[in-house]
């Protein structure tokens, strides 16, 4: 169980967002991007040329000469390309929040190195503050997790697969349903001629203000007054608008249940 | 239907979170608050301190003196409290997103002073780019409430009743319900014992990113992947947190029909 002594090459299996936002820090970070494989050659083409890697359209390259193998691919597929690739001690991990460290267990070392962020292409990302959360089989193999982790952002941390996969269900609920929050207000603002725009402070406002204030104590709205006036008013506005209005009412009934509770 | 030269004093009715960020606000920008009346005597006090202005027991003494008098007040109560002021040529508004500006139409010179944001006492807010929306029923009116607006903020637009009325609605949208989605990941991550500050740098990051890139184009996650074993196994995970999986049930459906409708 020959460990690496530091990770200085990365390879990457996978070209998409996660893939190209880890290995544009990394590079950042004087940590080398070695050997890149997609499915789709041309985006492993498009990310090698952005972090001076080498684009490879044959997987057993992958690990060859690289200290540690990140698996930036769809979930569903990390168990069987893991199975596929040939690394000896090579660092073999994956990026997700759901998926169990034993997924790519069939390594002699192997692990999670999952960032807890939402990654778009070419949206950059500050890692400085983003989580990075690690789990693997030996010691050995986290202090080498922790130490690359530590190159990037100020807070990593050890996580098991149980509760990784709670926090993951805790990410998609405060970002990807509240990007949707978004995307409804702005196509209903859209079909009524209203800029979007007018909208950014209020939600970065909300995003800022539960670092002081728990989110409890930072409801504002119609609902926490239990001001059904301007609910019925709202429900009246959707009246055309079937999915908006029963989002709208469970939501609603949902902050109103919250904080009767506490009376 | 003379109207004030300028807004030099600004009179109050209600304490609350909106009449004490406003207070502040114009204080700060050499804007004088003068009389304070609220329901609560005691918010009065506490708001006259904070602003250096005068709390009465007598709704009377409101507008007397004033240019302007500000009723930040639930909705419901705007109407009837409008009818009880008797203030000459002073400007009356009220500040509420969703009630029409005629509520206050008893008076010589009325509008409407709705700032576009999520206010929660003793949270500083930044003035310098949160909108406000103006109304009024003249446009010599309307011109004295943009100069006031423009003291306290780069972003004054007129607004009419029925258009500030839907952007009330996507307000709520964006902040109040994205705050609960905070408040319910919050919930759930204590019940695990896992922190919920994990989740600031993300919940932070979803809302900046929509400043460059479209909600649609910005969303991540399971749901726009339609990677249905990740969404089972969320929904495995809130077996038995029957509301949290109704709520995850619904929003992954629509994030899912949203993403469809472009193929």
């Amino acid at each position: 169980m020959a460990l690496p002594e530091n990770i200085a090459i990365v390879d990457f299996v996978g070209a998409g967002n996660v893939a190209n936002a880890l290995g544009k820090v990394f590079v950042e970070n004087n940590i080398a991007v070695g050997n890149i494989f997609s499915s789709h050659y041309e985006k492993s083409l498009a990310m090698a040329k952005l972090v001076n890697g080498t684009a490879t359209d044959n997987i057993q390259n992958i690990g060859k000469n690289a200290d540690l193998v990140i698996l930036a691919i769809p979930d569903k597929e990390i168990e069987k390309v893991s199975t596929k690739l040939s690394v000896g001690n090579s660092v073999v991990v994956h990026t997700s929040g759901n998926q169990d460290v034993s997924n790519v267990g069939n390594h002699v070392n192997y692990g999670v190195f999952y960032p807890l962020q939402t990654f778009s292409l070419h949206t950059p990302v500050d890692f400085g503050e983003l989580p990075i959360c690690i789990e693997s089989n030996s010691s050995a193999t986290a202090n080498l997790l922790t130490n690359l982790g530590e190159k990037i952002s100020n807070k990593v941390v050890n996580v098991d697969s149980e509760s990784r996969r709670k926090i993951h269900l805790a990410a998609v609920t405060v970002s990807n349903f509240s990007n949707l929050m978004y995307n409804i207000a702005y196509d209903y603002l859209r079909e009524n001629d209203i800029d979007f725009d007018i909208l950014l402070p209020l939600i970065r406002e909300t995003a800022n203000k539960i670092t002081d204030l728990s989110p409890k104590k930072s409801q504002t709205g119609p609902a926490v007054r239990n001001d059904i006036t301007t609910i019925n008013n709202h429900l009246k506005l959707l009246d055309n608008n079937k999915d908006f209005k029963e989002i709208y009412s469970l939501l609603t009934d949902k902050i109103i249940q919250i904080h009767n509770e506490k009376l």
